[in-house]
């Protein structure tokens, strides 16, 4: 029997060893890459182009050169930066070098910039110099607070010829070493080690906080190149894959689509500026194949004038949106104009989309706005994801599936965050019960898939009854006059909270009597919803958004509030 | 400082849980299938289909029945049959239950089958009734050796109406359970736990073994995972993509495209019965998108009679080979038919394929003879293979990448295997020096592309010098007159060896005078090798396969050492 049980050991007793156990790490992508198409381009940018052989090369220098100044493991190393081909590298660099990538944000302000570099204690900032004296600004609200602990970090400042010489001369003024320079200084030879333990950070990255201070996400190797496979294997890109960096860089490492490019050895289009007419062009002009983009990025395309667009395009090119459900009339109009939009969702704590609205050939037959109906929904979970569930935040009890019960949508799986850093107390929150916890309000459809009602904040509450404010937002998007428009709750004499509609208006409607156009859209929407949903207060104008594009419901509930209560009334 | 040692160590300081750290294991992927496409065929046999809610409920029962019955974790259940559905039910259902599955090649002999069972001690054994009397016979083997160590397994015979009722009811009446009765006893409710650790054993496989005795190549959850989504991402399957089961399952377990189809929630089209008929009659009836085979099955679809052909092909059909490099005139006579070749290489060690000859679009403007040259090359690792390299044996040093020097082919990664079971000698061997140790000798290009030259046994050595078989095998190929070709060291009085061609002749030229050929032949190939790469002899006739397919050189050169060294003389 001892025998027996000694046997039946025999099969799992076979130890890792050096041939058969390597950590997993994205990093292997570029080797592979700069191996089998070490001609083909890996990242264009305006007239400049670089090869997989340049991007390894240059990755290496900038890992060496960092390696060279005792930045390894542990240490982070912040980019403040638009999509230039140096922010790609250092996807590579940085972690070939064993430390942390973060990438900042461009659009905050100083002040939030200064948090971010002091809570993740940067050793080197890599700056565009566009974006130099923003840094310089947030350095100063640092010294300014007379702490110290605060090491000034090493600063390496990214020329661009595009831009204006002037905040390339002052930060080189300032001791900045100028990025080409600082590649010159490392060792090509340099040869990169895969990190002891996949489980090593490689990227951080903040999310907006809107309320609170910004989170810091911490991301592992093993995550990354987990993702990294899984959101090219979802999209269904194949090998040589061309695609336009449209999403920011410095937004959860770019989906990890940073890294999938050099898994599918694939070609990374570089924008300083995404604009309809760029986007338009780069189709025209590079072949692109793919792109991801919020909802309000694709408005502006269909909404572009047609000076600014080219079409009709040269191919189906793949759009992958995700922070806002696209509403139908978009979805409509980018399927006539020959994109193929998929529709994912994810937040930075699931290294960008984790959730895809998986489409189904048999939908394909249905009505438009039947098939924009299940577009809209946020689906089922990428390879990736091992859980995927909307539970009852108490009991954590899954909610049936029948599209109506609301619960918080949670997950679990290998691309889920490391946790936040130093931050214990959101950390017990956000892992409680063996979950990560979204914060994301939604249903379960019969057939599994999921859809987004709402963040819990974002729910308006109306003599009792819940108003679901993005449903809303989705009946009025259907009005033509709209834009964008995004519905809070306004304090009501008569209900305790009412729907408030903040709304831009399309260009041609600009300008138009505000009263008319509000009860155009009041009688718009009649037949649509139920009467208690009906916004009882408009307020027209280009609407706040964060840094990464979203509607600022926060600001806009402020200034719901600053209105007053709507006075009670006998309709 | 200590402060800010501390500081630089919190961004690695976030331990795993349950939210964020699964176990890779491909069993996720059949629960996603079940759950984004339940509707869509997992499985397609004759006039049966699966749905993959139907495999993901079978597959749970498999596995409820196993563990009812204490088959776990270290337990080997043993699967011999040709691919039908329930050898796919049994790639997700043992493992499932804990267990590590073992698919025997079904062309083995009883003997082996006899050290197979004995060797993984099988628990369990599925066999399908057309080979319960080839079960029956090893089982006899044992027993007649009296030994009594190994336990008689419990015997799941999996019936089918296509075959004769007698082996079935045979198989009955000797105590087996039907495969049916065997599900049915197991709770559809049933919920598997993925395994505690990654590294857990999936899959056993036995190497054909042509000299020593079969070795047991162990598999773990890890590497089939990432396997199954780097065997799909290399090859550009997409979402729904529809595989024709020509390769056998119990080949490296579909070299993982059994895990790889339920990620993709693809479909799976079983014969078991390959005939060029049956391929050409999938292709044309279920929309065969991909399929595997050995270039031999390749030969036999390009040179079946017009009658079994259906052409043209509804669409471009991708085909995998592997084995042997497909000679030029195959890959010709396919791309023509409309079939799209990509050529890999790899062994039952590395999970199925590890390297490929990834094409580039610029060889597409290449003369068919130079794309065929390039195309027979074995390439370039899979994005799961970390390293490869061809050194010398001795030093382990790479050799230079001149398309000449020969060295040892060597990997190391993810995707090799966790060892032979209870074999420490072997493993030491493959495992010597940090890397797996391949056995196959080959040369490193100068674009970095490797290619097998030959397994080091395989070499003929005449007169002092090292003629490679497999290239005086591609030169023969070109004649019209053969179909196959195998050339081996024939003992030699002048040159200790020279080359023996066995060749099997294409059927219209079949009884032809044998003497004129060879004469024909030699003369064909006199302009196209050295002098001393002739061959002295030539055998015509079938050649002998392994069980997998494989000619068997072993043999071949036993035959050849049979017919007497080849005399001296003055040519």
């Amino acid at each position: 029997m001892a025998e027996e049980m000694e046997k039946e050991k025999d099969i799992d007793e076979l130890p890792k060893n050096a041939a058969n156990y390597q950590a997993l790490t994205p990093l292997w992508f570029l080797d592979r890459a700069a191996a089998v198409h070490p001609r083909r381009p890996a990242v264009v940018y305006g007239t400049a182009s670089y090869t997989w052989a340049e991007t390894n090369r240059r990755s290496r220098l900038l890992a060496s050169a960092l390696v060279s100044r005792s930045i390894g493991p542990g240490c982070t190393v912040a980019v403040i930066a638009p999509n230039v081909p140096a922010v790609y590298e250092a996807h590579f660099g940085v972690p070939m070098a064993g430390a942390v990538i973060n990438c900042v944000n461009i659009r905050l302000n100083a002040q939030t910039i200064a948090f971010l570099l002091e809570h993740s204690a940067a050793k080197v900032v890599m700056v565009d110099q566009e974006y130099f004296s923003l840094f310089e600004e947030a350095l100063q609200i640092i010294d300014n607070k007379g702490e110290g602990s605060f090491q000034r970090p090493l600063v390496v400042v990214i020329g661009d010829e595009n831009c204006d010489p002037k905040s390339l001369h002052d930060a080189l003024r300032k001791g900045a070493i100028e990025y080409e320079k600082f590649l010159e200084s490392g060792d090509p030879g340099f040869s990169w080690k895969p990190p002891k333990d996949e489980w090593q950070s490689i990227a951080l990255g903040y999310t907006s906080g809107t309320t609170t201070s910004p989170k810091g996400v911490v991301l592992h190797h093993r995550g990354a190149y987990l993702m990294a496979l899984s959101v090219a294997f979802v999209w269904g890109m194949n090998e040589g894959a061309i695609y336009l960096w449209s999403l920011p860089m410095f937004h959860c490492n770019g989906w990890c689509y940073t890294w999938s490019l050099a898994a599918l050895c694939g070609t990374s289009i570089c924008l300083r500026q995404v604009t309809a007419r760029a986007i338009y062009s780069a189709i025209a002009n590079f072949g692109v194949t793919h792109f991801c983009a919020a909802p309000v990025v694709l408005n502006s395309l269909i909404n572009a004038p047609p000076s600014e667009k080219i079409l009709p395009l040269p191919r189906t090119v793949h759009v992958m949106t995700a922070g806002a459900a696209p509403p139908p009339s978009l979805l409509s109009a980018m399927s006539e104009e020959g994109f193929r939009v998929t529709h994912t969702y994810g937040l930075t704590e699931t290294y960008g989309p984790c959730t895809v609205c998986a489409w189904k050939p048999e939908w394909d037959m249905l009505p438009p706005e039947a098939r924009a109906r299940l577009h809209a929904r946020q689906g089922v979970p990428y390879v990736s994801l091992e859980g995927l569930d909307v539970v009852n935040p108490k009991t954590m009890a899954p909610v049936p599936a029948d599209a109506k019960t609301i619960g918080e949508i949670v997950m679990r799986g290998n691309c889920i965050m490391k946790g936040y850093l130093k931050n214990p107390e959101a950390n017990k929150e956000a892992f409680a019960g063996g979950w990560y916890h979204s914060g994301d309000l939604g249903v379960k459809h019969p057939d599994g898939y999921i859809e987004v009602k709402d963040r819990s904040k974002d729910i308006i509450i109306s003599g009792g009854e819940n108003i679901n404010s993005l449903e809303v937002e989705s009946l009025l998007y259907e009005h033509p006059a709209v834009l964008e428009v995004s519905v809070v709750a306004r304090p009501d004499e008569q209900w305790g909270e009412s729907p408030c509609a903040f709304i831009a208006l399309k260009r041609d409607v600009e300008g138009k009597d505000e009263k008319a156009l509000s009860e155009d859209i009041i009688k718009f929407c009649r037949a649509k919803m139920p009467a208690y949903w009906l916004p009882k207060s408009f307020v027209f104008g280009p609407l706040p958004k964060t840094a990464t594009g979203k509607v600022q419901k926060n600001v806009l509930r402020a200034k719901a509030k600053e209105l007053g209560p709507v006075k009670r009334s006998r309709l």
